[in-house]
């Protein structure tokens, strides 16, 4: 699982800084979220290829986390994309970009998907074998979602001396590794964990950005590997984040604690700051494991 | 006269090229003319003020010439404007904007007015005491315009030793100025010519950019002091640029040479040609005074 930040600043694009765009790669699948103005340029600073970009997830319609988007889109017309693309985000994003490409008069050559979100409870907006994808939702001057990515569990591992001592017949391996037991012949059940071992544990990923402080989603994030949370102010402008409907670096560290999540990134900074370690400080004093995005940054979990 | 080129590269934006957009500094007056996406981010980058910023020609809504503009009007509300602005550009360019504000919640506190063209003809756009702004319609794949920006010629120029020869009292000075003959007292006409010397030399420049060869518009650029034209193509690939609607180097010499402009400057170039100096050359071979435009380069004329 490899996290990419094109952007990580709130409001306006600026000369150093960029607005809210980052790539996950998990699964061989690489899911863009968020897509603020300029955000073309950094995924092609970064070297990822736009033709592996199947899924854009999109919180909210505010524009340093969507302003990007229509270029996006027309760029991979210029290109000669045929793949098709999806497009998660709240309702109206269609005619965001429908209305641009239609006044431009350059419809895409390729298929657009929009799914338009517009529930306030969590739903599953994307799934295959290994992969789940559904929203956060998030409490923010506008409706808004963050986005839970999960890996489901792969196959529990044979243990093949145990296998073999037990003299199981090939056939039934498949079977052993989903988690079945085995009756052998002579009328002996094999328990199947005395003979598999755990899969492989799963990793997940929450983007939580833009929300104020919301008890509501620690059910959500329970035991989440990694926590992308919103810090748009520190402690000293509280009562910004009030009345803009961000958090602190505090109350991120809170949700991070009460969501017992391994490792807590923060991002999303007001540029009004010099200094980003100071969230990683303010955030330590209530959990242990902080990190702080900046643009450019790459995780690997 | 002033002219800082922002972008003037072709189609998408890339890590080294910027989308069309360019400032116009022209008595007192800065004009934003085009606005591709990361405009705002490259007038921080020049160190142009926003808030000087009162007026913007975009000449089409091809993605690569306006896709930065709503950006830069969420900033400039971001940033407390409160001067009023004005947006020049084909009919759908309120829309284009004023849906965008809506669905991402964010209507502007300054005012804001749309003057949105259809005419196939020349028209003015804007007019002060000094300046004038007039369409240049082009022929493109879609409704587009370039814009003439041309300074009024400013009074005439006393000349002192012979108002005071003829002992012509101060009151007549301003008729003068204004190209008024005097009548003496005794009778005598004074021809203004023989008192007077002509205003300075007045400044115009024209931007042409998306067009293919065309020359209806040379009527309009006649005399001009800068003609910037786009040039997407080489001679080399002279087919695209019929097929495009756009105009090789070649093709914007001829223009600027039937106009008489004292200079050309190319731009809009292709991102597949390495070496823009080969734009100058090719022009070259028909228009003697050509410059290349290149993102960040600014031109005193």
């Amino acid at each position: 699982m490899k996290l990419t930040i094109l952007g990580c600043y709130a409001a306006t694009p600026r000369t150093l800084t960029n607005p809210t765009s980052q790539v996950l790669e998990i699964n061989s699948h690489v899911f863009l979220i968020d897509c603020g103005e300029g955000t073309q340029v950094e995924l092609r600073r970064k070297k990822i290829k736009f033709s592996r970009i199947r899924h854009i997830f999109i919180s909210h319609l505010h524009g340093d986390h969507v302003f990007g988007l229509i270029g996006l889109v027309s760029t991979f017309k210029m290109l000669g994309r045929e793949a098709p693309l999806n497009i998660y985000g709240p309702k109206g994003i269609k005619e965001f970009i429908t209305l641009q490409l239609k006044l431009s008069n350059s419809w895409t050559d390729y298929p657009l998907h929009f799914h338009e979100l517009t529930s306030k409870n969590s739903e599953m907006v994307f799934e295959d074998e290994k992969i789940s994808v559904r929203t956060i939702p998030l409490q923010h001057r506008v409706y808004c979602n963050g986005y839970l990515f999960e890996e489901k569990p792969g196959e529990r591992k044979l243990i093949l001396s145990k296998v073999m001592n037990y003299n199981i017949d090939v056939a039934y391996y498949r079977s052993i590794k989903k988690g079945k037991d085995v009756l052998l012949d002579d009328g002996t059940l094999i328990k199947n964990e005395t003979i598999t071992a755990p899969p492989k544990p799963t990793k997940s990923y929450a983007f939580c950005s833009d929300t104020r402080y919301d008890e509501a989603k620690i059910s959500l994030l329970q035991n989440v590997t990694v926590l992308y949370h919103e810090a748009t102010f520190l402690e000293s402008h509280k009562h910004l984040a009030a009345t803009t409907g961000h958090s602190t670096a505090i109350e991120a560290g809170m949700i991070a604690k009460k969501s017992n999540v391994d490792t807590l990134i923060l991002g999303h900074f007001s540029t009004r700051y010099k200094d980003i370690s100071l969230f990683k400080e303010e955030a330590e004093t209530v959990f242990d494991a902080v990190m702080v995005a900046d643009d450019g940054k790459v995780f690997d979990f």
